[in-house]
């Protein structure tokens, strides 16, 4: 169902953003896989809030406690689960959001949804902390991954439009200062990817890595090679060409392709870029609606908010490529 | 498993391109639905090959025998199964590319993951033709979700980069002279959802449409709203104010969001654009690999070819887009 | 979804019984398997009606037509499905079953479930017809698992509750004589299954054949090793003591277990029974009622029934549990 | 996957016997129910070991913690997880284990399917401590049932071999005075399910109800209405008779359809029974091998056992009877 993920390697995120604790259940993960803990915490740590001046100052430890799956720090084949407590949080912050919903969130589409029960505390479980339980799950698939000689790595490409450093910093700090908020485009290459993996029709890569993707809270985009460039290409630009490198392994003059061809890998890197929408919850003064009420108010969202996602957003993406493309390769052997 | 798509509207295509035939089966469908033949067959047409001086000269009649599922024209309750017989197949067209991948199409990766025994014919299972039975699903998918005031249309939004239609036509005959090919977008917008339906983290709408627009070949990357472009914008842009409407409805001003936010439906028009890259079957002569002499080699790809599949891709697209669309709407039921 | 069995080795089965054809898609089948036709041809036959005294008169000739996924005769990794054309059917036959259901027969389930559009004839989907499709994917999957020196095989225990050849003779013609029918056992052993196959809790072995074996129409029981035995005996008596054989392998002495602990394979063969009922169609006189006229009244059936379909259900036992054992050796492997 | 069950109303077990936790994460649940957390712990409670002369002296409370998916005890539509400390487990008994499979136990297939790194503590996640998690998913559904009329009764029908209370006592003291074991039959019946629920073929409701109810260790058979005994019967005997009764409810007289026919529920009442193997660790010597010196040797399994799982069975049967039944009921509303 919808809070999970993968048909080899699946795991199932749980939690609300106050729940007593985010977490996750992560099935199909081989027995005698010994994780690199701390390498997982420095992973989790690189998403986690309170770190920089343009992200929130809500200061959580995120070190996830494994209660299944683990002897003496080895996977013993019964599923893994890892769970996180929310040990910080304001709930006043949230009060009036229960009847006003915040344009740009989930909290009007899920009043609809789930009614009156709902949680909104903190956004409830379309809160951006349910990236830790996905990044606890990628994470380990990337370790998974590495064992294989496939790297996954992802960068910011833009904020706010801006691609150079001195110009993204200008735009956050007027961001802020505004009391408004930034978007941006990452960018993941993975590398060392066999040829062959991935199912067609609707198995595949740009399928998975595409679901998986958009569970990123703010995606909104996503292209794989040149992306939306290739709609203006001609298709003797576009092709790239195969050819043997010097040590007999088919590869490709450019890679407009990103290392995808008919939903499967060619061996080359695959790459594709995400866009994020700037953070919807902005101290800005806003329209919306009353639910309660039934009539249209101003909006003024108070208390802790990231201006901009993106700067925490890489290991998310990492996360989300890792566990479809680990789910990939389990699937293309037997 | 790979060719099967949804969780309560699932179905299942098959076949490969010379094939003795290709199809679709589908479950979930209620007792008692009458489709609408005709309407159908003028949906399947708008796909089908042979049509227009830009596209390929294969002429088939398209049209499906539905062997099972239909009693006197309606439903019954089991799973229909539709298969159109593929009868006007030049085979010769593709005998040297079981050696030769030809750049840009799936051949070298299905040569990798199937082996030797893999059909090469008209591309396997990797050819556009494949996009019928989609079109048989989504084309049923279409129907119901109109009987539920829900309405899915796209167009072309841009091809070879133009939107302008004297500048298109020009630019298709230009590429047309060169034997080579062209890309574009396709802009798709669903109509009359109801708020509330899509489901948080993996299933969302996003993720449903994206796994179900990714089996169209050629696909290689998809925006939903204002896509792509939020990435340069700021939050008070980019965020879409609630109000109700003179009817007491909630909607938004501006649809940067396409109608989904985390995952779920707000009510306002679903939005999103697909980019094809252009045909990679082209008449130029290529650089390629001989796969079992192990040398590079040229290649000139003979036979009939869409220079530009755009202008038949369209219903896929829509079909992409209802299949998941009436999938998520019955997931809303319970 | 319900149609659908397996996760690697996954087939769709439709049709119905007067629908213009039944067949399987079948997905996960590996690239380069070439199918022995006639071994199949000859495995479908042992359950094709008109083959003796006491089964039913409808001759039909199930020579399934394979329209994709092989070429030259191996299996070239895209979906492979096959039909079979319904030819030879008596519509005349259950005119009256859609106001009257048949006692014992899935009719008034069927009629609730799927209302006016439901397809009656001959049983519609429910129709032991459906069998041939289980046995085509089933037959594959034997063939895939003779591959892997894995055999199944099943055979009668009883009929009508007798076991004795000349008195299980005489308890038909007794049956056949009084318009009546009989039900019985089959019995299946898969040998040569490797230690260490299944997953625990509802992916285990005995899960995944009971789910299968279920499909088959009739069965209303099975059981597993010494099944239903096991609880009148103490633990000394039922377990099944280790030791090492001649060949350093470990077996168990006895195997009440039927090969499977904790829904894992131990390496003994996999036994199981499953209890057949008596055909529900008898020519005797019965009671039931009138849907439309809302009033109870007699019934006699009609037409060409088998009067026990156990002798025609060998096959579909095989089918069904090499079905699941494929899927579950596949699983296995990564 | 394997630890999951459910298309609808989906749940995820993890854990081990010696675990920090073990637990479950339920999806599917509908948003604004309120749990009656009294009636979940004392149907927990039903369960637990160390109540009775004949059960394991292990004491724990086994009470769940909900850590995600309630607000103020009511589901907010977001997964369910609750997890069980594991907090008083003497690891001491089992130490030889590792290299000595128990008869009777799942010791050497996890042996063989997971290798060194398994956790064989209290038999890991093959324990029958995991009938816990089973039972919180198995208790919500069973409240749930009954908010929709459906009630899950089950009940011990004999404990090794013997019907009479009196001739059970006596078995139960003699075999715990051999420190040997007894198995049983348990029967449970289903009221109040409505027509027409279930799906043809393998999402039956017999074939759902096994799947869950194999999950519950030491099963080894299962029969629906009169099972087995249908095997003997002349159709004219097994036919249960339709009739309208004074409400004009189609009812039938008898009921060896167990309420399901072709898979489908007729509106009578879902009887089914289990059989349960006797606990495979008694006092007494046994013969097995000794998997890391490669010899056969003698095993005495030490520590607490229950000679009889039976006793705490019922609410497990219970639980995954109502586990299935409400998947099928969210199935059949759209």
């Amino acid at each position: 169902m919808s809070n999970s993920f993968g048909n080899r390697f699946r795991f199932t995120i749980f939690g609300q953003s106050h729940a007593p604790a985010i977490g996750v259940t992560i099935e199909g993960l081989p027995a005698g896989f010994a994780p690199d803990m701390d390498a997982l915490q420095a992973f989790l740590d690189r998403r986690a809030p309170g770190q920089g001046k343009y992200t929130t100052t809500r200061k959580e430890a995120d070190r996830p406690e494994f209660v299944a799956g683990l002897v003496d720090g080895h996977t013993c084949g019964a599923p893994v689960t890892a769970i996180i407590r929310n040990t910080n949080a304001r709930s006043g912050d949230y009060a009036n959001l229960f009847r006003v919903p915040r344009p740009g969130h989930a909290d009007f589409a899920a009043a609809v949804k789930y009614g009156p029960n709902r949680d909104v505390a903190g956004g409830g479980q379309f809160s951006g902390r349910l990236t830790a339980p996905l990044c606890i799950a990628g994470g380990l698939a990337l370790q998974l991954l590495e064992e294989e000689g496939i790297s996954v790595s992802a960068r910011i490409v833009s904020i706010g439009g801006q691609t150079e450093p001195a110009a993204i910093q200008q735009a956050l700090e007027d961001a802020k200062q505004a009391g408004d908020s930034l978007g941006g485009v990452i960018e993941c290459q993975c590398q060392g990817v066999p040829a062959g993996l991935g199912e067609p029709m609707f198995g595949g890569v740009e399928n998975r890595i595409s679901q998986a993707v958009f569970a990123i809270p703010a995606v909104k985009a996503i292209e794989f090679g040149a992306g939306f460039a290739v709609a203006a290409m001609r298709g003797s630009e576009n092709n790239d060409p195969f050819y043997f490198d010097e040590l007999g392994v088919v590869r490709t003059r450019g890679n407009n392709h990103g290392g995808i061809l008919g939903g499967i890998t060619s061996g080359m890197p695959i790459v594709f870029r995400a866009a994020f929408k700037p953070t919807p919850s902005i101290a800005m003064e806003q329209d919306s609606v009353d639910l309660t009420a039934h009539e249209n108010v101003k909006l003024s969202v108070q208390g802790r908010h990231d201006p901009c996602i993106v700067l925490r957003a890489v290991p998310c993406v990492e996360a989300a490529a890792a566990a479809a493309l680990y789910d990939i390769l389990l699937e293309g052997r037997y």
